[in-house]
């Protein structure tokens, strides 16, 4: 409950013009990228400053208001609804580039920047800020450094933890701190660094980054990979990675997201197929050529249909938005779309389709995978109806499979998307009592008041395991 | 105090012959590669699992017995002395390489395998683990883990945090958690893995690790640069990595370390230079070839007096061996050696150098200084008489005094080394006491009866900051 006296507190320190608590601007900032999650904030407030944070945070402190930071809420975990009410904090303001150091390979940013943006202004100067969740073209720096955004260029470049040298942020006692720095070492105690990412904005508030900038690779190379089965591709994946080649990207999609995609795209994708890989990689021109060269045998040793290599930057291009477009499109199929990203080592990734085709099956449902087969990290999703409640139960209950399923297999329930709200009753099935309580300890110690995004990582239930009839 | 009945609880533990607590085995696990903490233990462990040390945890926990993990004591914080007494864990016995995965590059290890032993298994079928501190040849994989160790190779391919992927560790209240997976994505919770990389046994003690592994660089070359000054040195650095080369490894020794290192050595090296870089760069041989053409004409551009190409495998392996050897060099100068690791952004190496030597002047101390120079990671070390009280006065002030000139630069008191005890009272220059408070909140909630290696890291008291008069 915000008071008329604690609204007077916030308007002091953001000022009138950036407090915002009308019905309509309350139901913009009731929900996110993730369905059913819904749920009202009291205000939003719109800071301009570490310190605006910071003073803010102890008004909260104090009257034991949930704080939830949000980016562009683009995230699929529901991580940045207000499912406990109290404010939404935006970044609008906080959206500068505030250096770009070519001698270092650092930039720093605030975390209202918008990824692609980022990316944008770095190439521009010959550099490279590899992670590139396929939201970036509107998520933020802020949001990414939160949920440890993963991307298509994960396989080989890592994700946005391997990408942040140094942090300022405000912690639930209102203290600012710094750690890191433009340093490629920095031993001098815990790693609270990559403590805050990923953390969901539980453990505090950022509102500074510096980030790892590498030179850009001279030349990229696209190529699209056909099957006649999904085993054939996971076995090509396989025989990638082990005949010591790591790709830029190495991305699948399976038969029902083609379809989708082509519909949505309209370039000529092979609707047909029974899986598609996305093979690409980057660097000097001498050894691109070479990789795409034994990549291409490959495949067609262990099962391609075809491969064929992008004529022009515009065809490569093309076949990268459509990969990057596959959640927007199938979000057309119908009024709910849930996607999960379960994640396996690479070796499991045949397993684990056929796994998930044997529960979709099991619970009547089209599941449509595609995702980073180089990883291991696969997004099957369902296209739904929130109102129907009888196939919602259906669905909930295929991914707690699904998840079940990912773990015997030595994987993980989430391995770009963050825990958040929606996965967090799954968090100790991968982590047992005793991992979910080291990382409550941690929770309690820095927010003994728990105002920062309560209810997002930790859940008041955790859910029983599903026994796997196989 | 450990109480004979304490005694024949650890005996009932780990057996009668893996518990040692006469004089002379105390004696030898009293000290550590750092000098001037030496400290006795009460009694010594050598446990064969996880199981056992949780077992040991408990105890120690009920009676308040310190617990000090360690693998070959080559830190260089006095990170495994046994200040407190209480127990010293040893991994001897669980020494073994569990697991090479080729299909998903991973090694799962136990944490008393020796590094190089583990480098070489790797390599032996085409893989690399590029961690390589200078110990390597007789640290373990767990002492780096708990020091968060670098090496030679950390401009290109990072430090060990980089390349752990899951975890197995003992928490202080005896549970024994498992984080990550073979996994190259995983966001489920907070980051367990590089929370307790680089802890320095005071969170937990690492019974397992996973470790990441890469395709073998298919060539190296390796270079020496000749300079008459220092800024010369430092300016090729800078041009390299602003020329967007990132070489293998990017080292330099001052006059003094030469001197030194070449009459230990005897390889040549140029003794009437004034700085050398050791340059390499590995990777296909077209690509190596045309980075190190374009870095030799980057180093004579800007004021190498020669530049020499290793003719051959060995004669690049001694130039390798000889900066390896830089520390056991120095060493025999004098009775103690203090080595450090002050840590800059790169921009400001030549700076730092030269505060070094204006420091070194000023305190009437030989300073040698080498170290990483593509990450900034400088070693200025002093060869001393510990039992020199006024001496050893001046090169403790004249350390505070480099610490404090690092922090300016927008740098870190270590690098590479770890806090440890030395450090420990300088760990609040760098992060403000919001950032230690931050760093004692997580100790606190995982330790709270402070048995986990005590007084590493954190310091009964910090020092004051020294006023740098220029």
């Amino acid at each position: 409950m915000i008071t008329s006296s604690i609204k007077q507190s916030f308007i002091r320190i953001v000022g009138e013009a950036f407090y915002y608590d009308s019905p309509a601007e309350r139901l913009v900032y009731s929900y996110d990228a993730t369905p059913n999650y819904q749920a009202m904030p009291d205000a939003i407030l719109s800071p301009s400053s570490a310190e605006e944070i910071a003073s803010i945070v102890k008004v909260c402190g104090e009257h034991g208001i949930p704080i939830v930071p949000r980016g562009s809420g683009t995230n699929l975990c529901a991580g940045t609804c207000p499912t406990e009410g109290g404010i939404v904090l935006l970044f609008t303001r906080m959206n500068r580039i505030l250096e770009l150091d070519e001698e270092n390979l650092t930039v720093t940013v605030q975390p209202g920047v918008i990824t692609g943006e980022l990316i944008a202004s770095v190439e521009a100067i010959g550099l490279f800020y590899p992670p590139d969740p396929s939201s970036m073209k509107i998520s933020t720096i802020g949001g990414n450094i939160n949920e440890n955004s993963g991307g298509l260029r994960g396989l080989k470049y890592g994700v946005t933890r391997d990408y942040v040298l140094a942090l300022e942020a405000v912690l639930p006692n209102g203290d600012i701190i710094r750690t890191g720095g433009k340093l490629a070492k920095d031993v001098a105690g815990y790693d609270l660094t990559r403590l805050l990412v990923g953390s969901e904005g539980t453990l505090g508030i950022i509102t500074e980054a510096t980030l790892k900038l590498v030179p850009l690779p001279e030349t990229k190379k696209t190529m699209l990979a056909t099957y006649g089965d999904m085993e054939a591709a996971a076995k090509s994946v396989s025989h990638i990675i082990s005949g010591k080649i790591i790709p830029a990207t190495l991305e699948f999609l399976d038969q029902p997201t083609l379809a989708v995609v082509e519909d949505f795209a309209r370039i000529g994708l092979p609707t047909e197929a029974k899986a598609v890989l996305l093979i690409e990689q980057d660097g000097p021109a001498e050894l691109v050529t070479r990789d795409m060269t034994r990549m291409k045998e490959i495949c067609l040793e262990h099962g391609a249909v075809s491969v064929e290599l992008a004529a022009t930057p515009e065809e490569a291009e093309a076949l990268r938005t459509a990969r990057r477009s596959a959640l927007s499109a199938l979000a057309r199929l119908k009024p709910t779309t849930i996607l999960e990203d379960a994640t396996v080592p690479r070796s499991e990734i045949a397993t684990m389709v056929s796994a998930i085709n044997r529960i979709a099956e099991k619970y009547k449902l089209n599941i449509c995978t595609f995702g980073h087969a180089g990883d291991g990290n696969l997004h099957p999703t369902v296209a739904t109806d929130a109102r129907d409640h009888e196939e919602m139960e259906r669905v909930e209950a295929a991914f707690a499979e699904i998840f079940s399923e990912a773990i015997s297999l030595g994987g993980t329930i989430t391995g770009e998307h963050g825990v958040g709200m929606m996965k967090a009753p799954y968090l100790e099935w991968k982590l047992g009592p005793e991992g979910v309580n080291a990382m409550k300890l941690i929770k309690q110690a820095f927010d003994p008041g728990n105002i920062m995004n309560p209810n997002k990582v930790f859940a008041k239930e955790s859910r029983k395991r599903v026994v796997i009839s196989r």
